[in-house]
């Protein structure tokens, strides 16, 4: 793979006028000389709409649950699909995070080719060129991969690609629950699996078990998944299912991670059990599910009441007004190709106009009530002070489907400079 | 911008393996070569999900649209932005577009740095640095381009940044309705927006009329506001108001461009005035809301009618069955990241078996009644003959939000071979 990595690296650093939301560039540029070209938000340096990340907000996020995950003693493995933008993986791996979670072959590759080394791919691994993608990556040793299996025909698939290579894939046992996604549902689907792996167990080694209880809505029932999930770990690790050591255990989404690192940690597994937790949204955190989210954990935790602070919404789309056409709609220039639209509208935060000191903060009662491709309608009120050509800063709820319009996205101090640029890889 | 645009010629060729949905790259290829690849979607040599354009079916729609348009006399300036794919540019512009329609300054510069020299940006331009795009494109004396205006304050801005630069932007007014859009709703708009034209005239050339039809829902009430553009056009003409011969007159999204081919058409302005049209979505057509707009074109309209056959659907996305966790419920490894979701879910079409012949088509009862970030939930019935491992080809509904999920997508022909390869630059 070095060849390859050598190859592509040009390309991994290198950002041109082609990406939205930029400002000029007069020729390719590395990112990181991007600071040097000193692009200011409110001086209208950059082409918008435009999705910028505030620094500051970031690091405190990033901060924030890598304290709270060492604070039960278990590890942390972000989910990176939230982002796809690996110079953020490489600040989680920084801060502490024992790996990155992904959902695909495609989003595992992009991570391997910037440098990851230990993937937990949450999903199951499907299809001979995602199959042949992990192959290739899996010859270089030190790279740590685990995918999920939940039923003995998958195995069946997985177990004949990589004993014809001369293989070995990690995997983990997907639980899952009535009416949820993937995983188990019951005794039967379980045994098909096991015996499926023991006929595969040269080629797939069962390294773990793995749930994701985000498909669940009440705690009572999490509280039961999540015990049951440690009841067949421990069942699965007395009759010497597991072909790793430690064992992993995985769980967490951006909603319930609290939940998991107490009822997992509970479990009192010591060395012989990894506990792996894998939140993604916390790193920009929004201002709609996931807040809400975590204000029910900020409720209900302990430890988040003992830190004080929660996460701080580190992801806006900046956009202008172009026209206000009547006296209580104005038009601004962004839409369904520039931020995520299906847990709630984007939230006007901040009004600025070019030439004044700073943004204020934009009326409560300015709100978006349509989305099209292109375009967003704004409620006003008859008279506000709001002018075509004003730029107003979005919040935004469901981080991930926001940094999936972006190809790159502006890294902002607390004086709207841009320190940063990164680049996402849907 | 001829060294810029040499600077930049090998990125916009190249292809490599960070792309998702592709076969497997060892390095970085130039995407005219990648039919020698022989790829075969059905040899499952593509990394699922995949998004892939069949070949046959768009040229297919190509060649109606631009016959359909050319009956009518008048001009096909097909909106960019639901493709912004510029090879699918050029194809338009060689079956004998008049120019591409685009929705943001960052979008021109892309068709422009691909070669297109003539962009009707259906939109308002604002901002700093989005006026500067334009200013730096329109250095190139070859490049015509033209926007909208739809107030004094907007009018007011941007004569302001181009008479400082001694450089001079063509403009369409636009006009609009009441709880619509943009666009001027009334004659006190009109007037205040001609005044600030006038104001500006060494600055702002008014050069037409623009509307968007699409925001109101009625055949009645279309027929009305098309009816009011050309009054006003005539108006303006006897007025003395454009400076450009001949004046243009454009409108049409996706749904009603019959109803502005005839009511322009039928205004029998001749040489004084080009109609241009702006449908964008034709190109790959679709199973949802535009084949039921274009259902009832067929219906209303005698040309349509005597073309016989209609549009194509020519996008699907491809993804595989990765768990069968119950005996009525499949899950697909394709989620909102891979395609549009806002009207309506994409629709099973295609069942194939790796090692079959060729494609079922999907039973009707198979159905998504969910989609999540990266899964999506399938309806089946008990005993369907589906496993994991099978891949399920979806057409989709609203192909604007699907194609801005990919970076490239794969062309293929009858026998699912990748033929080409093009690019996306959202």
């Amino acid at each position: 793979m070095a060849d390859k990595k050598i190859t592509q690296s040009a390309a991994l650093t290198a950002i041109d006028s082609l990406n939205k939301g930029l400002g000029f560039l007069e020729r390719t540029f590395e990112l990181g000389d991007i600071a040097q070209l000193n692009w200011n938000l409110l001086r209208e340096d950059l082409s918008l709409p435009s999705a910028v990340l505030y620094e500051e907000k970031l690091r405190h996020n990033l901060n924030w649950m890598q304290q709270f995950i060492t604070a039960y003693g278990v590890r942390l493995a972000p989910h990176g699909k939230t982002t796809m933008t690996p110079k953020l993986f490489q600040m989680q791996l920084q801060a502490g995070a024992w790996g990155i979670t992904l959902a695909t072959a495609h989003q595992t590759l992009v991570a391997y080719q910037h440098g990851v080394r230990r993937v937990l791919m949450a999903n199951q691994l499907i299809g001979k060129e995602n199959m042949a993608i992990l192959s290739r990556l899996l010859e270089d040793s030190s790279f740590e991969f685990y995918c999920l299996v939940d039923s003995a025909a998958q195995v069946d698939l997985l177990g004949s690609f990589y004993a014809e290579r001369g293989q070995r894939l990690s995997v983990l046992l997907e639980l899952g629950v009535a009416g949820g996604r993937t995983g188990v549902r019951n005794e039967e689907q379980l045994q098909s699996t096991l015996n499926a792996l023991s006929r595969w167990s040269g080629a797939i080694a069962l390294s773990g078990i793995e749930i994701y209880e985000g498909v669940l809505e009440e705690e009572a029932s999490i509280r039961d998944f999540l015990q049951h999930a440690v009841a067949v770990t421990r069942r699965l690790a007395a009759e010497n299912r597991f072909q790793c050591a430690p064992i992993l255990l995985t769980g967490a989404g951006s909603a319930w991670y609290d939940v998991v690192a107490e009822v997992f940690s509970a479990a009192k597994f010591g060395d012989a059990v990894e506990i792996v937790l894998r939140p993604g949204c916390y790193l920009t955190h929004d201002i709609g599910v996931y807040r809400e989210a975590q204000a029910k954990i900020q409720r209900r935790n302990p430890i988040a009441q003992r830190m004080g602070s929660g996460l701080l919404p580190a992801l806006q789309v900046w956009a202008y007004v172009q026209s206000v056409p009547e006296t209580e709609k104005a038009i601004i220039a962004m839409g369904k190709r520039d931020a995520a639209f299906d847990a709630g509208l984007p939230t006007p935060a901040l009004h600025f106009r070019p030439g004044d000191a700073s943004p204020k903060m934009a009326p409560a009662h300015w709100a978006l009530t349509k989305m099209m491709d292109q375009h967003a309608y704004m409620q006003i009120a008859a008279k506000d002070d709001l002018r075509v050509g004003d730029m107003i800063g979005f919040d935004i709820s469901h981080p991930c489907l926001t940094f999936d319009k972006w190809r790159s996205l502006a890294v902002l101090n607390a004086e709207y400079n841009v320190v940063d640029l990164v680049k996402t890889y849907f």
